[in-house]
This record gives C-alpha cells, structure tokens and sequence, in this order.
C-alpha cells in the first residue's frame, strides 16, 4: 500500500489494537489488566501485543523478575497516534454514544480546560471539513495496491 | 462497548471501510472503480459496503437503470469522519510514509494552502499531545466491556 491512511491502518489495522492503545495511553499497562479491562483472550491480546511492539508503537519493561512480569507502554510512535484515536473517539461521541452522553471527557492539563479534541488546518486554524479538502498528488507518488485510480484522478500541487 | 472510540471502532472497525471512506471522500464512490482502486474482492467490498450503509455511514444511489448499477457517498455522518481519517493519514505520513515522502497531500479550499491536518485543544487552539490529556468520568458512566478496569480509575471532572 502506497497511502498513508492504508500504512497507518496497517500498524493499527484492527478492532483491538487501537483500544489497546488506548488503555496503554490511559495507564492500563499491565498483561493482566489489559486482560480484564478488554475482555479481549489472552491469545489475542499476547499476538496484538508482538505485532504492535513490532511496528514500534510500543514497547515492555518487567515489573517483576520471579516469574517475570511485564507492563507495556507506548513509544514516542505511539504517543503520536493518540491525538488521531481522540479525534475519532469524539466522532464516536457525536454520533454513537451511549444515550446518556459520553463515557469518558478529556481535560487538556495545557490550559485546564474541558477538551474537544478537533482536526483543524494547520495554516488558518480553521475546522477541517471533507468538503473544503483537496487531495493532489505527493512526492511519493500515488499509483499503487490501494490508489490504483485514485492515482490517475490526483492534480498536482499548484 | 460504552467506549466511544469501541463504539466509532464497531463502525469502521476493519481495515478496509477507512479505505472505502477514503475513495468515497476523494470521489471514487462506483462499486467497479472501487473494485479496482482497492484491489479488494466484490463479495467482501458488498458485505462491507452493507455495513457501512446500516451504520449510516454512506447511501446508495443509481447512476445507471438497465442494468441497474449504484454509486455510493457519504452522508453526514461519514463526511465527519473524514477529518479523523486525516488525522491518521498524517500520522502514517510522519512514521510510515514511503522514503519519497507522502503520496498524497491535502489542500485546504478554504485558505488555499497546504494542509496538515492538526488535532488540536478546542479551547486553547494548541495541538494536542498525550501526556497533557488527562480522561474524567463523563455523563454516560464508562463501566462496561472494553472499560473494567478503567471505569474504577476515572477521575471524576472538577
């Protein structure tokens, strides 16, 4: 896959690994924690947990020599992922959460305020909207498993 | 799952509905140019273009009657959740991209440049970065599969 998104999905590419992200990213870091706080089998959790350390979004430290234990937490990879998953788990909140509101709010210890995580443009400051975005060709080049029209469809930057 | 982000994950919870999203966003929404960009098998796109329409994601509309033929695009609720994805897709450009750089790059209609696509602090304006994001108990209660573990930890807000 050329596309970032695709690559990006590649490293996160399911269901559980970005929840585990999240519990790693909220102090949940131990094997047995992960565990209970998922409800996800140890086999699975074991394998994400590999592909993840693979892909360098994470990494382990023992806790506890005899019998080893281990906790896991996210690299400077992995931290970086984090303002993308809240971006989603507010879209989550607007559209799918449980009746009675969100679960779970943020605070922004930067200025102490209650946080709605939101994807703006990085030169005007405004809101993104998928109406008002243009994608154009990049240096890497587009054509690709994946982008396979988009490739032939794609402008390049003026 | 009272987790918004388990919840937005059972929406596009696989690796490939972010990328039908994508070609959706960019224009590509006929179900053989889909066929063809993905490289994805037609029995898996239809089952996953069934589950992106339940969920309300996207909807169908003939471009074609004898034989009928469909077009997908986002609704509302698929066209917020393009910002995310950008977000994502900028993550995999900063740590996965291909060595010639990103294949694709975004511009901003609205302002006429460049776009990177920035989660940032709705109330401060500055980019989010995880270790000054602190999660609180919200209204919904966060006790439930996928936050055991978690809903005994939530702070509540101040």
């Amino acid at each position: 896959m050329r596309c970032s998104l695709g690559r990006a999905l590649d490293v996160i590419g399911d269901w559980w690994s970005p929840l585990i992200i999240r519990d790693l990213f909220l102090g949940i870091g131990r094997f047995d924690e992960l565990v209970e706080d998922l409800g996800i089998s140890r086999n699975l959790l074991t394998r994400r947990l590999n592909l993840l350390a693979e892909a360098g979004v994470i990494e382990r430290q023992a806790y506890q020599l005899r019998p080893r234990r281990w906790e896991y937490r996210l690299t400077a990879k992995g931290r970086d992922l984090v303002p993308a998953l809240l971006a989603l788990t507010e879209w989550g909140n607007r559209w799918a959460a449980p009746e009675e509101g969100p679960p779970m709010l943020f605070v922004h210890t930067g200025c102490g305020g209650p946080v709605t995580p939101t994807v703006v443009c990085s030169e005007c400051g405004r809101p993104l909207q998928a109406d008002e975005i243009r994608a154009v060709a990049g240096p890497g080049g587009a054509a690709g498993p994946g982008t396979r029209v988009l490739a032939r469809r794609l402008t390049l930057p003026h």
